[in-house]
């Protein structure tokens, strides 16, 4: 038996999410059928977290237990060649038996995408949230970084107490401008349930001027979600990057 | 009556292209809906050109004919909250009436979307090709340049003779790397049926090295659709401006 570690991408929109579901196509299933097609074996790939309906990956992270003997590369290819054309993997690597992708999870980035030109931009439909105010993106900057530190998070999240901590870490969150985008980038060491686009709909607020900036402490000092902002629509997240501790990934001795 | 000038985009991933089809949806039919549910007139908006089946566009230009009352601007949002989100109309300008977007129009830019990264790119899968070699580029551009210049180009054309001449002027035909994109813009005076998708089909073979840059002048030379490359796939082209002279364009004395 071999673990392998799976990088992949794929475009969330026609998906009820990574996690199998009774009631609509999901990433993690169409994953286990292209295994299945090529290996003949029925596993179920396990992600670092799942993400929502909607959302997007850049970079998730999955691990595959298989008996086969073929290479990473041409597993790679005979997967993808299997996978239907929203999904692919990027690279997959031999990792140790012990390697477990949520638990040895140090960091996740998230980005969220606005968009907040005066139109609608056709292409970017699936892939940002269209607001119709300009975003003050130094308020939203000056906001954001309340976020960051160490911090009791049950102010995002949507389905509090679900976890037995809401306390995470925050080391990054910060929205850039490129044109008619405003890119929000938060990473931490793990993530409440709907946290990013709690966080996002929360600088919303405060980036189309209803809220004031002081409005980000306040929020995170008195813990109630009921005063946040609304959660951002998913199709505006993506899953950039899953980094592990060096160690947990040392791959076993070739045989 | 007034004459309205539209500039519009669209996503044509889903569509059988601008003109309205018995066999399938048409940017066409839905732009001649969303401006019947506006204005209860029932026209059919004329566009500079077709785009085929599965073509995008950044900024294609549609000429409305209307006796409604309402401000451009008016009419503008009240025609985009009637479309659905792959088409959406940018701007909308008073226009002669005696303008013509079709014979009026003076050039075309295209461009043409290659991705040759070693992975398909879910995000892009419906705005680029998808290519399996590392493209050439500076080869591509030699052989592009021979393109340049005012030729018979019936080597391009898939169904000649459809017209009454295959002279055009292209002023443009240059491919840009962007990392792992290539963006081939190609402009002219005019362009026949499939012009642009057969050369960047046929810039395709050069890049990859299938054929020597010399064979975009014998192709050019012999004029035989037969030994020109194939006509590359619809889902990386877009027509991105059409440009017109600016008398066409003097707007009527407001009354």
């Amino acid at each position: 038996m071999r673990n392998l570690k799976l990088l992949l991408a794929y475009d969330g929109t026609e998906y009820c999410g990574w996690q199998i579901q009774p009631n609509g196509p999901s990433i993690q299933q169409e994953l286990s059928d292209a295994v299945f097609r090529v290996t003949g074996e029925r596993r179920h790939p396990v992600a670092s977290g799942r993400t929502d309906s909607g959302v997007h990956a850049l970079g998730q992270v999955a691990l595959l237990q298989t008996s086969s003997t073929l290479s990473p590369e041409v597993l790679r290819k005979a997967i993808n060649a299997n996978l239907p054309s929203q999904i692919v993997v990027h690279q997959i690597e031999e990792a140790p038996l012990a390697f477990d992708p949520v638990r040895d999870a140090r960091w996740k980035l998230y980005r969220y995408v606005f968009h907040d030109g005066p139109t609608p931009d056709v292409f970017l439909r699936q892939y940002s949230w269209h607001v119709h105010y300009s975003l003050d993106v130094a308020a939203m900057a000056e906001a954001a970084s309340v976020f960051e530190g160490t911090h009791d998070f049950r102010c995002f999240e949507s389905q509090w107490p679900n976890r037995v901590t809401s306390v995470r870490t925050i080391r990054l969150c910060r929205p850039i401008r490129l044109g008619d985008l405003v890119y929000l980038d938060v990473e931490a060491n793990g993530f409440l349930y709907n946290m990013v686009r709690a966080i996002a709909g929360t600088l919303y607020e405060i980036g189309r001027g209803k809220w004031p900036i002081s409005m980000a402490r306040r929020i995170l000092e008195e813990g109630d979600r009921r005063i946040a902002g609304p959660n951002a629509p998913a199709q505006g997240l993506f899953l950039v990057r899953v980094e592990y501790a060096e160690e947990s990934l040392v791959p076993p001795p070739t045989p």
